[in-house]
């Protein structure tokens, strides 16, 4: 393991925080940074305003590279007949809860990056933006390259690597089928054909030449030591650290972390209408885990977000959105900067006991 | 790596070559053995005269274990209407191919391991016999430890690893959804909650007290040290073997196999009636990959067989069985000996240079 492999991150330890939206903090960022890491802020759920204020609070006498991601979709408004259809797919889950589906509001929807978030994030000149869901238009990429902002992308598969590598990507994240939450996938469309790490990962480090950081499936050590075996030049966990005290989620979520087994999640798009995985509760496995019905991401949140609340309301995790990987069970919980240290000197450790052999 | 992590095994070198019933031969079995791995013999397809046959002429001239791996399945005859269900969903593939389903015969079914196959083994005494689905009998087990075989069986979650350990597997397989050819599940049921090698293989580490073998998606030296550094004790190869000359497979199986990348398969139950990784051709896209249609394993395969035969006599993969994992284009085509002694020569280098860090 020379240090080179990941000097492109600009930090000591390869290790970077996956963003998740909705669910990590500028604690955790910071914690994570700290100890060595990328600190990473996911951006999708945040306005400017917000994520101006995150990056100063992130930065107040801190001197440490931050990771700001964003989602790349577009949005299409859905038409009349297909929210139809998906109001009808929920009605039964409506009635369970006593909840009226002609009464929904509007809910804050995961944007995409844009003009407005590119001004920001020109103002704030992170270190890294990262993208999900292939990325944006040519000429807001190369205004972050003007401010030279390094851009790291999500492949599910050897097409989408390729495709980010030959367009500007500065490294890519290949992420396993066993990652939590959002599916990157741009260019693949069928969840039955998504790779595990196992395989994904050696067949994007072959086919592309710029860094490739492995996401999916790692919740210790071990898996940092896999990752780069399988030539990984630095690795994105997640749910691990789901389960430090940093992180943003509610003591039901919380709870659940703490039994989920490596078959109790699932990849379903009922929750935003992109494929994402998640603890397969009552929700996912009644109405999915994949569902035809569900309107387009990101609106098929909007009528999802009742039924989260009041099942969480109500103590019950049976319809709330619980994004996890299959590899949640291997994390211990701990703050941030310790689990960062813990991760990398067991790494370390290991690599010596191989060395010794 | 210190050399008892795969004492269990017998042999120098700890690379299983895969039992693949209908494709793995003597020959294969021959040559992994010569380079010091473990030679398999799939035998869900024959019959105890022929596995007899097989074993001899293994052991001609050779002083080499052998490993028989047998399917511990239930049999029960599928009703008339679920016989006429799936019938109703293959005509359409019928109708264009010109086959008339009504005119179909008996074919060869997979067969589970019973008194018969059982005595057969007794005879043999093979150093090592492994089971997919679950352990047979208590009774005919206990026959083998008797004749002091090794006992492994495959898991594909920390529930399955526990129970076959529980009831006397020697060893189990870690069996990543990454893998070709049939999963193991016999406690699990549902294939969308089918979990990566990344994150399985070190959560039934940490679950039994015997050795684990990892198996789905090593295709190179790389995940040889990734698996190791996950926990295993040694490793199943399948796919790579299938590229071998030494494999019994079709010129059109072996061609799709050099072009087949890690986002082309899918667990498809269409062909016998339980999940199984292959080739994601016509037939799995248009009918599957999964259906609530296909008759109850092994009974499916008797109205698919006439499909795949026409199929492969018309010059096409559309209807043809090709069971194949997604790291399948990881492995180069070579023979056997020399791919074993490639694949593990090329592991100690990865160590040795891990270790010069």
């Amino acid at each position: 393991m020379e240090r080179r492999a990941w000097e492109f991150l600009g930090v000591e330890v390869p290790i970077i925080q996956a963003p998740m939206a909705g669910s990590d903090s500028v604690a955790l960022a910071r914690a994570v940074a700290k100890a060595g890491g990328l600190g990473s802020l996911a951006c999708a759920l945040l306005t400017p305003e917000q994520m101006l204020g995150a990056v100063r609070e992130f930065r107040d006498g801190l001197d440490k590279p931050i990771h700001l991601n964003f989602f790349s979709h577009t949005m299409g408004a859905p038409d009349a007949s297909a929210v139809e259809r998906w109001k009808s797919a929920l009605r039964s889950h409506y009635d369970r809860l006593g909840l009226d589906i002609d009464a929904v509001g509007e809910s804050r929807l995961r944007l995409p990056f844009d003009e407005e978030a590119c001004r920001a994030v020109e103002e704030i000149a992170p270190e890294i933006v990262s993208f999900h869901f292939g990325l944006p238009d040519a000429a807001l990429l190369e205004r972050l390259k003007q401010k030279r902002i390094k851009i790291f992308a999500s492949a599910t598969s050897v097409r989408e690597a390729k495709w980010l590598a030959e367009r500007g990507s500065d490294a890519v994240i290949a992420q396993g089928a066993e990652a939590g939450g959002h599916r990157g996938m741009f260019l693949e469309e069928n969840v039955a054909l998504q790779t595990g790490l196992f395989a994904l990962l050696p067949q994007v480090v072959d086919a592309v030449s710029v860094p490739v950081i492995a996401a999916g499936g790692i919740g210790d050590s071990r898996g940092i030591v896999a990752a780069f075996a399988l030539g990984a030049s630095a690795v994105q966990i997640g749910t691990a650290y789901l389960k430090t005290p940093e992180a943003k989620i509610s003591p039901l979520y919380r709870r659940a972390l703490d039994s989920v087994g490596e078959s109790d999640t699932a990849i379903t798009n009922l929750f935003s209408g992109r494929p994402a995985r998640g603890i397969a509760n009552r929700f996912v496995r009644e109405s999915g885990p994949m569902s035809d019905d569900a309107l387009e991401f990101p609106f098929a949140a909007t009528h999802v977000a009742p039924l989260r609340a009041a099942s969480e309301k109500a103590g019950s995790t049976d319809h709330m959105q619980m994004w996890a990987g299959q590899a949640a069970a291997l994390a211990k919980p701990m703050p941030a900067e310790e689990l960062t240290r813990a991760l990398w000197d067991g790494a370390m450790k290991l690599w010596e006991q191989s060395g010794r052999k």
